[in-house]
């Protein structure tokens, strides 16, 4: 039996705790499992007291990160403080640079320094693993780097974000408003005070980026992400969406378009019974598309502690067995700077829904927009308004170009009987 | 750049040939994923035409596995010749004990030999890799091996196979009876000449019996798996199934009751919206439950050329990037011999049609034998005779206990007004 493998945690939050769980709880498994003990030696934190609390007696207690980083006894940081930049890039970097590995589930770290810290770990030939950034307890990291690494990759697509699902998913199964199920989410910790970093889709625009890197060998490119958050999706919307055999869910899609990527994160109608259809509640689900492999789709929760945790500790074993790979497969150097297609030129189907005055000459109005723009319509419907005097009307399209969609959109919404901001949310078929 | 991986092949098959040329389109990508170029340097088959319509110029082409597994240019050895004895085994012990790694597709090696083959890959610190044996494209054995590493487990249930997956699914689309639903799949080339491999569960069995050894530590056992195939699906079950919302399909289940472990292989009805329920065709899905990470669900090509050779090649890419790991996980000494459940103790819930003389007393003979036996109903459904005098009844049992069920099968079999022997499909909760 090998000597132990000494770690540091760095942030001893949720994960950190759920990290220090499975570690104390599954320790003679994961030595059987990977060939060596794994030993807590140093923690980083804000609050000294969470020695005593965590019963952490004998484990040294360091306040800076380049303390830690330096510390002889130490060979893998776990970095589980968060944050692109300050002490979290701070730690990371002089790890790297002290020879030790480092795991981390910092999502906005990798999408924002990856290929430089990819640089520096390949410098030492240490690992620098992130599994946990990406779709919490899913093995999407390492899939797309081991598992599936012969396949040619044209498109992921994913459910990343288990914050979204839930709120979407609360407001369907219980038609609560965005409001109503924000607060719900909050309240039972799938949500942050500050929620914007979830709904406004930034974090899956992080995990997108990252799992296009690794799928197309590209650096990863957070601004070439077109970004659109679930706050405007309405009851009346998913209602629709229910009849049509739709649901609506924020995915993060990456594809190859020609010799470009395209990545965008959006809410999107997918057929209720698609695997990423029946993805519920706070879970994630992906889809992978490969050359040789056709499709794979992976499903189960994206966040939370147990999950999370076992992603962390999952690298660590792997560095424990003595694996070594780059951060990001293929050299860092070599990860070239991808170009990327534009969202006007994206084609998909659309759904739109329109409150329109209940008067004649309407509907001709608008199906002489589309009919200008050349787009063909796929199904109608009206319904007839419930009080006052507006209608809905609720338009599907046939594949058509994102660019004169969004040119027929704006004439539709310029129309003098169109009394609402037209609602868009595009469709794909996965 | 290091020197190049130096491969040989033994059996040019439909997945030889998937691998053949996986390696040959992709090789660039392969180098710059694997780190070093992957070069086929022999091939050992049975036709030596192969060599020229393949057009394996340079390549050397051998006839015998001592002679392959000898060779001293060669660093894997890729053994996609099949069964459980005779030149796979000969050709993969030799190549072990020669000191070289070996990548093989062979569930029937690993299930029957994999721990006597484990060890000696152990004692020669080579890979002995199978990504391939089980689930086709879907990267379960790294995810149990590696990903999951840091979980307990405690049930694992699939759709293994993808021959009676195709079965199944054209029956219930089809309305096509078992016979003529194989036939198709014969044509298709989803299904062999002699289909009883897979459509009485034994290759189900096969690969259930090495994801039980991954996940619980303990060596693998067919013996110990309970087996029953397809054969006796009718497409009145798979009507009634329906009616209640569920679906039937042929899976391997593995768990954990109490200190030992059950393992199965049977029809099942699993409700026709959940993960496993939604799996349709020649697709293969795995549900797998762990402490930390929860429920994991992978869905994806179970079998066929590119999906198989996909896995294949990653098992490569992982030796050709210097990745060591024990063939179980933990030490093939360490392995343990584990006690297993009795199938009478399994608890579930079960579906029982039976035909029945349309006469008065019937029902509540049936019903008495259940009451006798502690099983409470939960639902039952009766269908007037069609033609003659033969009604349906439909039952389904709350959860009860495997052995009591039986008694009761039995004792209602045996019933005058009973016309033909009960039809059972147990009911699996996923």
């Amino acid at each position: 039996m090998e000597k132990p493998l000494n770690i540091a945690i760095a942030g001893l939050g949720t994960i950190g705790g759920g990290t220090l769980k499975i570690i104390r709880e599954n320790a003679s498994l994961l030595k059987e499992r990977s060939g060596r003990e794994i030993r807590l030696v140093a923690v980083l934190d804000r609050d000294r007291k969470k020695l005593e609390r965590l019963k952490l007696e004998g484990v040294a207690f360091v306040e800076s990160p380049k303390v830690l980083a330096a510390m002889p006894e130490v060979d893998v940081i776990v970095e589980l403080m968060g944050g692109a930049e300050g002490a979290a890039k701070e730690l990371v970097e002089s790890a790297l640079k002290a020879g030790k590995h480092v795991v981390t589930a910092n999502k906005a770290l990798i999408a924002h320094h990856g290929v430089a810290l990819a640089k520096l770990a390949e410098k030492s030939g240490k690992v620098l693993a992130y599994e946990a950034a990406v779709a919490g307890g899913i093995p999407i990291i390492k899939s797309l780097r081991e598992g599936l690494a012969a396949n040619h990759f044209s498109k992921i697509a994913g459910i990343l974000n288990g914050t979204c699902n839930f709120i979407l998913t609360s407001m369907k199964q219980e038609h609560k408003d965005f409001g109503e199920a924000l607060k719900e989410a909050q309240q039972r910790g799938f949500a942050e005070a500050d929620p914007s970093f979830d709904i406004d889709g930034v974090d899956t625009a992080h995990k997108l980026a990252i799992l296009t890197s690794l799928a197309y060998g590209v650096q990863p490119d957070i601004d070439a992400v077109y970004v659109e958050g679930i706050r405007n999706i309405t009851i009346p919307d998913i209602e629709f969406a229910d009849q049509l055999g739709f649901i609506i869910k924020l995915l993060g899609i990456s594809q190859r378009v020609e010799s470009k990527i395209l990545q965008r994160v959006h809410p999107c109608m997918v057929g209720k019974d698609t695997a990423l259809g029946r993805v519920s509640g706070a879970y994630n689900g992906i889809i992978v598309e490969g050359s040789s492999v056709g499709r794979i789709t992976f499903e189960g929760r994206g966040a939370g502690e147990g999950p999370t945790a076992s992603a962390v500790v999952a690298d660590i074993m792997d560095i424990a067995r003595g694996a070594y790979y780059r951060p990001f497969t293929i050299a860092a150097e070599h990860l070239k700077k991808a170009q990327f297609s534009d969202m006007d030129s994206l084609r998909t189907s659309y759904y739109l829904r329109l409150s329109v005055a209940d008067k004649p000459g309407v509907l001709a109005a608008i199906t002489g927009v589309f009919s200008k723009e050349g787009i063909s319509v796929d199904s109608f419907l009206q319904h007839p308004p419930k009080s006052g005097e507006t209608a809905q009307v609720v338009i599907t399209t046939h594949e058509t170009v994102e660019l004169h969609m969004r040119h027929a959109i704006k004439s539709i919404a310029a129309l003098d009987s169109v009394t609402e901001p037209p609602h868009m949310i595009r469709m794909e078929n996965l």
